[in-house]
């Protein structure tokens, strides 16, 4: 129940990856048979990619991880528009992904300006908040589609409306619209036209992908620089080797994603909810993180009053169950305490929450066997 | 006739990587039984990627690529190094692969110096040149163990020798130095201790191992910063969940290659040198690129007067055999001729050479049938 952690790789990802690592496996970049095979193998998931996405597929850079997406979005971006005279400013929210946060400590340590847009007690950002942070200098807006906490799900589609109208107002093209989509893939729309996003990222290990793969769609008109050098892959935005397999298999994980979208949407709303009803029926003072509506199908947060969470994880892992607290990932100058179930303004539930998160093999059965488990520890 | 520019996955690593990718998939930063399992299995590929490079566990960064660990080692020494009052220089052989000469460039627009060392008519730096070329200010010198073009090997261990000499009549740390030892992993000593190198770079690719990922040896004391930020894994130079099945999977590479480097050295010399002679004798006129002796044993790189070589890849190629003219990633500014061959002084040669890279399957039947299908293509 850690889904949100990392998913397996599907066996349909890993069997069209296999050809790839062994059979054709040569460098896409040279220039014979095997080669061009490989290109198009390639650039086939790009296509692949680019329709579900609804954008061009050159406007897809493939990378390592959701992280580096992250820090080529908006390093990328800072790094192009900074200049002598021109200080650039970033509005992200205060419940982003450490990939965002540690980044933006790294923008300020290099000059620049950023907003920490507050959430609300539902872990929902206020649109009028944006507005008010815009600056003339904001050159980016990173607002993450859903929490990787909580689970909760951001207006993206009304944020990338109202950027849209300012710059129109304005007749300029920045500030550009960043949302970090990786705990979103499985169950929101991409379609990245529809949301208005400019750039989007997403990682391979939460879609049931392939590891150490993730990709940044980037609006062509964005204009970024690489955080890495070298043989000028991917429009010269990203050097190194494409790993072939790695792409391939991205696609594929994707179109099964969409796939199973709205049947697991529907599915696991129905066990998510279940499970939140039960929990805070059986634990008397137990309370939701976040949103109940605006909250990934496969997401349950809640707060144990006096839980320690991480007694509560290792106990649970004694009894085959394995669940976390806060996240897997870490800010740097965090302690155990999670600062996206602080910043609901529960800071008393900031060391006594569980993150419990389904997917694609989870069942009804399962609440119930974490539920007599949870009983176990909570009663002592 | 191309692994110089990628191997393929070998069956021992495939195999090993698969438990990791949907059995004991778990995100290894998390806290239970199936987590810790993985973070043991990448500890466990750490200690052995350790013993074979003679150097301490934390002192293996584990990254996605060989461009990448080029990166984090020059850009992350730059940067730590930079101070408002102090400009670093760093020392390069002219012949570094495109993902060293490259970073060099954005060091250039960082503000930094760079000295590039020529190399000799045998594609061999001078150790006087290094010599020369250090000054104060110098934070770093890389040399490629061995060019991915024409195989030539450097003096790795020499230089270190005069390096560490430097730093103790100086009394000082710096500079580092730095060997991307892509190219040769498959066939000469990896002993970062004996070679007297602080930083090492291998890629997963040029070992059979697996797509995606790389590796960085950096000795303990060596002080750099990261080239991207978020969760903080690999002791906060190398953010982004990891790639457990990669890691695991490249260790497994780099032990299948260690066990076979000795004897692939000599049968692969064999063939390499009949293969020369053979080439030489057929065709009048052609030339050894580089060093016969200094020479990685899988390189034959051959200048045919007036081919046009990327014409001879094609036609080679429609006869079924791949091989490449100058490397498959290339430089921003480079045209088609190499930059490689041209710095041996034979300009003329730049555009009309063949590489040909031997590996695990090559026979000397293979030498034969190439010879046969370049007299179809010279007789022309």
């Amino acid at each position: 129940m850690d889904y949100a952690s990392i998913t397996p790789v599907a066996r349909e990802v890993a069997e069209a990856m296999r050809q790839y690592e062994s059979g054709s496996f040569a460098n896409p970049s040279a220039l014979y048979a095997e080669a061009i095979a490989g290109k198009e193998a390639a650039q086939n998931a790009r296509g692949k990619i680019a329709r579900i996405l609804n954008v061009r597929k050159n406007e897809i850079i493939f990378t390592a991880s959701g992280t580096e997406s992250n820090n080529l979005a908006l390093l990328g971006v800072f790094k192009a528009c900074r200049t002598k005279d021109f200080i650039p400013h970033i509005i992200v929210s205060e419940i982003e992904h450490p990939s965002i946060l540690e980044i933006c400590e790294e923008i300020k340590r290099l000059g620049g300006e950023v907003t920490y847009v507050l959430v609300s007690e539902e872990g929902i950002v206020n649109l009028k908040d944006i507005r008010t942070a815009l600056r003339d200098n904001t050159v980016l807006i990173s607002v993450m589609y859903a929490n990787n906490e909580i689970g909760t799900i951001q207006p993206i589609k009304e944020i990338g409306r109202m950027i849209k109208e300012w710059r129109q107002k304005k007749d300029t093209l920045i500030p550009y619209f960043h949302t970090d989509a990786c705990q979103a893939v499985l169950y929101e729309s991409l379609d990245a036209l529809k949301l208005g996003v400019d750039m989007m990222t997403l990682d391979g290990i939460k879609m049931h992908g392939p590891r150490g793969t993730g990709l940044l769609y980037m609006k062509q008109d964005v204009t970024i620089n690489p955080i890495f050098f070298g043989g000028g892959q991917e429009r010269g935005l990203r050097s190194g080797t494409e790993n072939v397999p790695g792409i391939v298999g991205l696609a594929i994980a994707l179109e099964l994603a969409e796939k199973m979208k709205e049947s697991e949407l529907a599915r696991l709303t129905d066990i998510r909810d279940y499970a939140i009803e039960k929990i805070l029926k059986t634990f008397p003072g137990s309370t939701l993180n976040g949103s109940k509506d605006l909250r990934l199908p496969n997401n349950i947060n809640i707060c144990f009053p006096r839980l320690d969470a991480e007694f509560a994880v290792i106990s649970l892992d004694v009894a085959g169950i394995a669940v976390s607290y806060s996240s897997s990932c870490r800010t740097l100058k965090e302690d155990s305490s999670s600062y996206v179930v602080t910043a609901l303004g529960k800071e008393e539930c900031g060391t006594s929450s569980l993150r419990i998160t389904l997917g694609r093999e989870s069942t009804k059965t399962d609440i119930g066997a974490l539920v007599v488990a949870l009983q176990k520890i909570i009663k002592k």
